[in-house]
């Protein structure tokens, strides 16, 4: 499989990133703009397989590191996207053959997409996250054994720094400080590998799924059919993603948002409307959605997916985006098969993110 | 020429290094430890002079960057200055050659011996200060137009971070926020370049010269002859050094010390004895010494050096080591002629350093 992506794929693939984006990721709008500017003219870029992919191929995922509200305030210009492509080249001493994306959930999905149209390389249809996680190690990269060093970040002067370590924890702490003293932003490759261990890592065809998922919600709206009954229609054909449901839907009652020790965390209350009306449903998050609880009971929790989208559109919301009044469809979505073993859980399962509930998938659940 | 460095030479080269540390560049007490430690067993390191090099051989200087107490507590074991020569030569795509040195003033004057003698590459006879300074553009190397980029940095975990970035100002402020990142001091290797570079801007054979200045003061002791009258007569056989004389002597009666900016800034006021009775001399500082006057009359400023010796053994005093009631005695000695060229005095000069005063040329003073 391989196909190009164009202009007229870019809503839709930033509004199927931004629901698999489970509330972070940042925002997909100004990936959208971006990825717009890069393909204006009638350029395209092109989306393989991985297994089109030599296995000595030399591989990179590409993103920007950071607070996302700085993002917002300091658009890369794409000079520090090709600073960091051609830092990590220069080191490595080969060239890079293709992209890949480091996480699918929110904008990061897309800049890898911008700097394909800008180099002529093709992306890799896959991320290493198959949703949106705020810290370097949660990828099924690193569960598989890839370094993430030598990492490279880039600034908006294009000047890069050249991490290497062997450190995971060191690697983070070193590559924290950079950010800072980049302005809070930063473009950066890191998990350089070759094909066969970007065959081995990946949650793959997930740039698709995104494009699958915008496309559905677009079409629905246009026939006035239910964007909900699409979607879950639509994730019921997939491999990984076939365990779907809508947990709950009513409107927000209540929202603690705090940012705290570099996250967004908080909680939001959700008081049932229709069929659901008289309970109430809370979510955590921590930068993504955790855990969507009734009462004491779990109705879904990390690694799977809980996405909150409105209502009337079905346009996912993040959660900066939460306002008190809000009616919400919250949609419960099953991780991969390589995001559930024990190696991934013990990365980005409950535990990592302090929480005392045991993973439960959620076909097992509600 | 070309010699070998051994043991034997490891108190003279630390003391003449002091002596041209001129108050600052770190402690050579440390730098003389890790030197020892390298040429155990009979091992050398070679010293050779840069009309050897080939005009196209890749070198580089290495150098510690950092806060020289911090240095004192977290003394390097080796792996960090082998790891910041790999990645120089692994993103130049070539072998390093020779080591060259940044600031023959201080510690920094022996760690590329000590570097050379563990992985058994020669040291170019030179430095780029023909002194000590407190920042990193402050080099000869930067007025002849080698940029200083990319630097490598090194911290005790064998951990390197390249900076590559065309602005020096970026590349300091990267660098110095990194070494804080670090743990507050790291192995740096910085102004990679060409023997044809090294050729035009390098300070020459100032390690020859520290070796000689410690030497002609351990064999004035030994024979009971003035150590002074011995480092004036060696300086004045010298092509560069040659205006040298003692510009005061007396005892210290008062010191005003404070951290400031990052910096060790003050000044000393020594008061006359002998034939310089009931007069009064202020020394001020900048991590070195920057200028030495009576009343209003300038008796030697930067880049001139000026050094604070122990009166009774000519061992030299640093700004950490000066106490009230020592007797001092205060060399003036003139700056080679490539350090004292309006592009070196724009860099260096007084006005760098905030004075109002114009540089003067020792010899035309006093």
């Amino acid at each position: 499989m391989s196909m190009r992506i164009g202009l007229e794929h870019v809503e839709d693939l930033a509004r199927g990133a931004a629901i698999l984006g489970t509330g972070g990721g940042g925002d997909p709008y100004l990936g959208g703009l971006m990825l717009r500017q890069a393909l204006q003219d009638g350029r395209t870029v092109e989306l393989i397989d991985v297994e089109a992919l030599a296995v000595d191929d030399f591989v990179v995922p590409f993103a920007m590191m950071g607070a996302p509200t700085v993002l917002l305030e300091k658009i890369p210009s794409g000079a520090e996207m090709l600073a960091a492509l051609r830092t990590t080249e220069r080191f490595a001493g080969r060239p890079v053959r293709a992209l890949l994306c480091a996480e699918i959930g929110g904008v990061n999905a897309l800049l890898p997409l911008v700097l394909g149209a800008r180099c002529g390389l093709p992306v890799v249809d896959g991320d290493g996250m198959g949703r949106a996680f705020p810290q370097l190690q949660m990828t099924t990269y690193h569960i598989c054994g890839v370094p993430a060093g030598p990492m490279v970040m880039a600034d908006e002067h294009a000047s890069t720094v050249l991490i290497d370590t062997r450190e995971a924890a060191e690697l983070e702490r070193l590559a924290r400080n950079m950010v800072v003293a980049m302005g809070g932003s930063s473009s950066v490759c890191l998990y350089a590998m070759d094909g066969g261990a970007a065959q081995r890592s990946l949650v793959r065809g997930t740039i698709s799924l995104a494009l699958g998922l915008g496309r559905v919600v677009r079409e629905a709206r246009r026939g006035s059919s239910d964007p909900f009954a699409a979607l879950l229609a639509y994730l019921r054909g997939t491999e990984y993603y076939q365990h779907c449901r809508i947990l709950f839907a009513g409107k927000v009652a209540d929202l603690l948002r705090e940012t705290a020790g570099g996250w967004a965390q908080g909680r939001v209350v959700v008081e049932g409307l229709g069929s659901w009306a008289g309970r109430s449903v809370t979510v955590q998050f921590q930068n993504e959605h955790l855990v969507a609880r009734e009462g004491e009971r779990v109705l879904a929790i990390v690694p799977d997916l809980i996405a909150l989208l409105d209502s009337a559109t079905a346009e996912p919301i993040t959660t900066d985006g939460l306002k008190y009044g809000q009616r919400i469809t919250m949609l419960g979505i099953s991780a991969a098969p390589i995001m559930r073993t024990p190696a991934a859980l013990a990365v980005f399962g409950p535990a990592a993110f302090g929480l005392a509930d045991p993973f439960t998938p959620l076909e097992q659940l509600g």
